[in-house]
């Protein structure tokens, strides 16, 4: 089973790694970009459990390791 | 118009921020877990463009800036 984890900043959080690669898509002569954010995506594959059984646990490890959530928020597929 | 572009490294690549993760959540009592691998998710808010425009542009600016090819894969969503 795999389950795929993203993980965001925050709406109003500052995401300074996104800001840099907005600007610098920028320089390379791209244009017409609103906005650009940066998250990270976490794919984990999972032993033998089943479907509801696998989003309990990713919840948990989310909730735990994966995001910060002060200032970040995650969402999970099961796949 | 949003492109969700997700980086990450080619099979076979080592990745030691997955190999981290994967670890600390075993430390933690998270078990039944084969691999974890950690890739990119970048969101790109694009003014108005067509959907076939707006892949044509992500596409490059992945080649261009956003993926190492030489080491990373990536896939496009145009939402």
């Amino acid at each position: 089973m795999k389950a795929i984890v993203n993980v965001y900043l925050k709406q109003g959080v500052l995401d300074p790694q996104g800001k840099a690669t907005h600007h610098a898509l920028n320089s390379l002569g791209f244009d017409g970009i609103k906005d650009i954010r940066i998250g990270k995506q976490i794919i984990i594959e999972l032993d033998g459990l089943s479907k509801e059984d696998a989003m309990k646990k990713v919840t948990q490890m989310s909730e735990t390791l994966l995001a910060n959530t002060v200032i970040e928020d995650y969402t999970i597929e099961i796949a």
